[in-house]
């Protein structure tokens, strides 16, 4: 049978799911969706999402959505001894969660907006960033981050000194902040952040990712 | 030592910690913060929680922040027979992940927002509802709830036939939507979301929390 995901490598939220897949090694089946045609909003694919969105998981006769339930289940089941979530250890564990609930909570929000005006709003929809709303997440994400700085300068990576599904989460976004919007010194110019983000992007499974990653305008 | 809350019986995440250790009977100390005065921006709360939000939790030595991560610690810590998390079955525990993340995800945006238009707004910014805002957020919320009303037909509660983590953590701003907006019958008009609702909000535990959350105009 083996695993099938639903999405697209261009999306972030797949993105993350495929960071995972690469770490882990598993072989898996991309079923893409075509959003432009609305796939993603019919009935054999709100099946597998009542919500419409991608990424969904297939494995066997069980099926998942949301990205930061897909990896969380994959890495228990198909990849325990990856360290990713160390569970096992209490401590560890939820040290990951910790910082798994930041990025959902603290870095997903401005960086998805700043992505949607300089990107997405453009790209698809022949508008132009609204100044206003960009500054504003610009000023929310430069507090995160002076966060993040701190914490990363007495870790290297967020949850320890090991590098987990918290860290890994923030692969798509923190990329199309480099790459689509004007705004990629906020990770540069941040010494720790950005040797963090280094060690992040670097990693083999990291790379995969990036490649699928291609939106651009 | 014992565990100590920092946070507000009235704040919707505060009340969302309680709940799990009214369900737990574990003993604590409630430590309030004085928003209004603005503690909760000061460097001796900020090492707690440094994104400056309440709740946070110190536990010993160890500190958390983000109420979805501190019910998690407090039910692997201290209550983990009392069912409502269940990772010790991969099952139902990815069961009970993938509901907390639709509460995270769908449910709490569109609910917060409404709060905050017909609650916060007029009780502390002297504003009025916008019509515009209000109308979109409850075309999402009732897909939302469709969504669970789906759901809820085919088992008791949200991750299976068992009350957990995933059904606890709606309570707080569920019950605002009943109390302090007009659009509390699109939890009534769904049949079984209501007795979903009747069941969560029924629970000794929940009858506690409900107790202290008090906002109103
Ligand atoms: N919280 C969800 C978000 C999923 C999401 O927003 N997916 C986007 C693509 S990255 C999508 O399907 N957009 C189309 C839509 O929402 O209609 C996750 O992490 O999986
Ligand atoms: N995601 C956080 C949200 C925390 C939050 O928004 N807390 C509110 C009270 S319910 C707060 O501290 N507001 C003051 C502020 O953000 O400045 C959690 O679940 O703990």
């Amino acid at each position: 049978m083996g695993l099938k995901l639903y999405g697209l490598p261009v999306s972030t939220c797949t993105g993350r799911v495929v960071a995972v897949i690469e770490e882990l090694g598993l072989e898996y089946e991309l079923v893409p969706v075509d959003l432009s045609a609305g796939e993603h909003k019919r009935p054999a694919y709100m099946e597998k999402n009542p919500f419409g969105q991608i990424p969904a998981l297939k494995d066997g006769d069980l099926v998942l959505f949301e990205s930061r339930v897909i990896t969380r289940y994959l890495v228990r089941k198909y990849g325990k001894e990856s360290g990713l979530l160390r569970e096992e250890s209490p401590a560890d564990g939820i040290a990951v969660d910790q910082w798994i609930e930041v990025e959902t909570q603290h870095f997903n929000k401005p960086i998805s907006s700043l992505f949607y005006q300089h990107l997405l709003l453009p790209l698809f929809f022949g508008g132009a960033a609204d100044e206003k709303v960009v500054a504003a997440e610009v000023e929310k994400l430069e507090k995160v981050l002076d966060v993040y700085e701190a914490k990363l300068s007495k870790t290297k990576f967020l949850a320890g000194d090991f590098y987990s599904l918290a860290d890994l989460h923030h692969l798509p976004y923190g990329h199309y902040l480099i790459t689509t919007t004007p705004h990629g010194s906020l990770i540069h110019s941040r010494p720790h952040v950005k040797a963090w983000w280094d060690a992040v992007t670097s990693r083999p499974a990291s790379k995969k990712v990036i490649a699928g990653l291609t939106l651009s305008l």
